[in-house]
């Protein structure tokens, strides 16, 4: 089998947990003629949803017809489905998600312009409507989403997203906890900064824990989000030493340069297809 | 679909990671007419591990062809596989791994002996040879298996149990951590007791640190043994209230007695075919 | 020594970190003919808290000289100092915090009305305002505070209880976090109801991580509170056993009624003077 | 009150709990003109342990009769009493705990050689045998010290300590984990390294742990030891960048050299009287 001619797909399916999805998904694909490279699935509160890769032999695949007839099977499953094929051609679609603070869309902002971040900024979506005003300026769509149920915001922030065709997400202080039902359908597409050198402080405080603990070396981690907070694969972590005249604000002024710095790395790796997870771990291949 | 005349198997691959093995197997499993219920797999070291559950129709499935092409196919790939069917007829055989606390397994000899415990006990493995003396006096063939390295064991292990087919396992107070390369080939058929009300105190010295923390409901659990200690399905827990007059040991004694219990409970359960794990929930079932 | 004839005297000294405070406050106890019972202190955040017991000849001891030298210290020191005596005489009287849950609010006015509860509710502290129609039907000052910033909460939250004189505050689903600044001005005297067996499942989702892993027995923990979130001393634990049927609804159901008993039960012993706190466990006295 | 003409001393007080031992040390300390400038009780087990530094007037302080009534304290108090002066004069005594692993034993022995370590050391303490040869070559003392229960050896082990009047032991991967018995004889007077950027990775597997999970900054800490498992105040990290080429073994390797000179940099700091631990953090004073 020759693996370079071989187109490949990925294939999310979420819905209400019931018997038999495996075995329809899977036999589809066998249908097809694809090859399973990867499955994984899981149920959690009752939601069940199923990632898995499969390629195809190029010149035997019919795109339209398998997007279609996968959707008729998704409808009959009582599944949401999404098909995601790695095409390298086309600029890459970013959606920005943020909070209050700026530091690391400002980072992006600025890469885009610079034309060191080599994809499209499609949209903003904030928490807090305090960042409108840049995106505004940068002539963005912004769209403030918020909700007492985090589950209906991101009910809401799904449609704006296929209305935008986004490929990769990018949490700049996001703040916010995305659910299993938003997460499964963007298996590894969406990248998070975290404050810290991962696993050690996760959580909210990262920075006033690594301080209170007497950490000598405090960084910042970039990751790819799964259902497990804080856990998803390290894309890259930087770190810096602490001083002993530090404080907990310098080493927040300090991590929040090195944030901006690490997430627009990872976003880089990414859009240069550089970035491969074996199993949670992610390897960083060399550039061609 | 008719689910009621179908045969359900379960097929473990176990070995060095590589490339396609989740291709060939799904493939594999596909050209012979098979339904694949539920797929797992995951690396841990190099180590790759596939469980999947796949189903027949019963008319048409041709063991002996399934079992040697599966055989060849394992072969090319370089993988261990083992296949497992779901037999109701015969009696199920269990080997009981101990270290030196006796309790559980005199309970389950106990149970054995009067009758409640309807299943061969076909081996008794040791980690210390202090049980041998009651092992003999059953008539069970009994193996002191120690190696500085827990793999070691495991190999000698694994074939010991090849050799008597043994279908569960019963951890009866073993005291050692079975590794991925063990535990992947015996999916949901480990049983293990855990001397609290896990997750609470998971570890060596669950009674002290229940004691020590001052918790006033201790208790045990019998669970399925996964690759993440002490964290696989819980099948059963049982619980007693801590009196003011107790001390660590009158809780271990306590504790002791309820471990024993609780344990043949749960294989009872299994041996009743009445534990169904759902992605790591167990379900009992009513009795028939 | 005679310890019967002592008198018992609880000291808290909170303030920003300085030197000398524990040689200050100790030799003023000393110079007062004070043995030092028990002492702890802490810094979290350059916050210092020391809790200190001392005992003193019943009839030497000049309780209106004690207190105003103790507090002209306290000024000198500029720290913020504490004295609480343990007088079984007058009845004691209790806070309660609440957000919107009322099962356990509901528990405690009831067993007032009925007289089993035998103490002064003198004040109810909510972090919403849905539950004030029922502090008035039961005329009950209550205070709905919130604050963006806890701190602030809480420095609000001080003041009515200075006003109110309050012994015992009992956190009936209050849903926020103290910070240190205010339990250590209430040492083993904030008593909280997590819906958990703690130490298993801390946190703000108890029951439906509980039943996402399976756990058979399911139970709740009325504790004292300290620094360490749901990690104070264990004043009562009651259980309930999982059924096949039960969903989380049906689990946090009777889970709550679970709550508001047991929160009772150790609101009781307190008031018998029943709780003894040695290190971190508690031991429950018999009734006289 | 002159803070630069005052004695510090450090008093450790160990023994099976009893009521009243708090006040009957700290009246001790009051009686002979002792300020109290930080105290700490624990009890774990029935185990008592309190730690208390005092200050005293340096001309008025008669030494020898301060030790010999508080040895009479003791004896009427059934409890372990030990005193340890700063005195800043004479070289102090080091005390080595080894495993197999000899990087961090070498290291040390080749700075005492080269001059860079201004210490005596005055004994290794192994508990395996193989480093013996090591310690003979260098004319220093070694005991292999095993035994079944941990808390035997650490009797043993005690000892051998007091005999060599140590003053600071380090433990160069020994392996093992003290008991508070132990641990709290000798507060913040053990340094250890761990390997890897702790709270990461606390326990045994710390690079295997750390590769597996994908960390791309590695690094190793040295901490004094307290009761807690790897939890005791940071003095030092120094970390390293992973490589994609790089295996557990090579980040073994490379983490290993970094483990030596880490934990040789903590000792030099505190042979400088550089490390100030206040509160659980340390704070690294400048070089005078």
């Amino acid at each position: 089998m020759n693996r370079n001619n071989r187109l490949l797909v990925e294939v999310t399916v979420v819905g209400e947990d019931r018997k038999g999805v495996v075995a329809d998904v899977t036999n589809f694909i066998f249908k097809n003629d694809g090859n399973i490279e990867q499955i994984n699935q899981n149920v959690i509160s009752g939601l069940f949803g199923m990632q898995l890769e499969a390629s195809f032999q190029q010149h035997d695949f019919k795109k339209a017809i398998f997007d279609s007839e996968l959707k008729t099977l998704a409808k009959k499953l009582k599944m949401e489905v999404k098909i995601h094929y790695q095409e390298s051609k086309r600029l890459k679609n970013i959606a920005i998600f943020v909070s209050k603070e700026i530091h690391c869309l400002a980072k992006l902002l600025d890469a885009k312009t610079s034309g060191e971040l080599d994809a499209n900024i499609v949209v903003i979506v904030g928490s807090e409507n305090t960042t409108r005003s840049i995106a505004d300026k940068y002539n963005i769509p912004f769209y403030h989403i918020v909700h007492s149920q985090q589950t209906d915001a991101e009910n809401e922030i799904l449609d704006v997203l296929d209305c935008y065709n986004v490929d990769l997400i990018v949490l700049g202080r996001y703040m916010r906890i995305l659910t299993p039902n938003f997460v499964w359908r963007y298996p590894d597409r969406i990248i998070n900064i975290h404050p810290s050198l991962l696993p050690a402080f996760p959580g909210a405080y990262a920075y006033v824990q690594a301080y209170e603990r007497g950490a000598k070396i405090i960084g910042c981690t970039a990751h790819f989000v799964t259902e497990d907070l804080d856990q998803g694969p390290i894309i890259c972590q930087e770190s810096f030493r602490v001083r002993q005249a530090d404080t907990v604000e310098s080493i927040k002024r300090r991590g929040q340069k090195l944030e901006a710095v690490t997430l627009l790395e990872a976003v880089t790796l990414y859009l240069e297809n550089r970035i491969q997870v074996n199993w949670g771990r992610v390897v960083i291949k060399d550039r061609k």
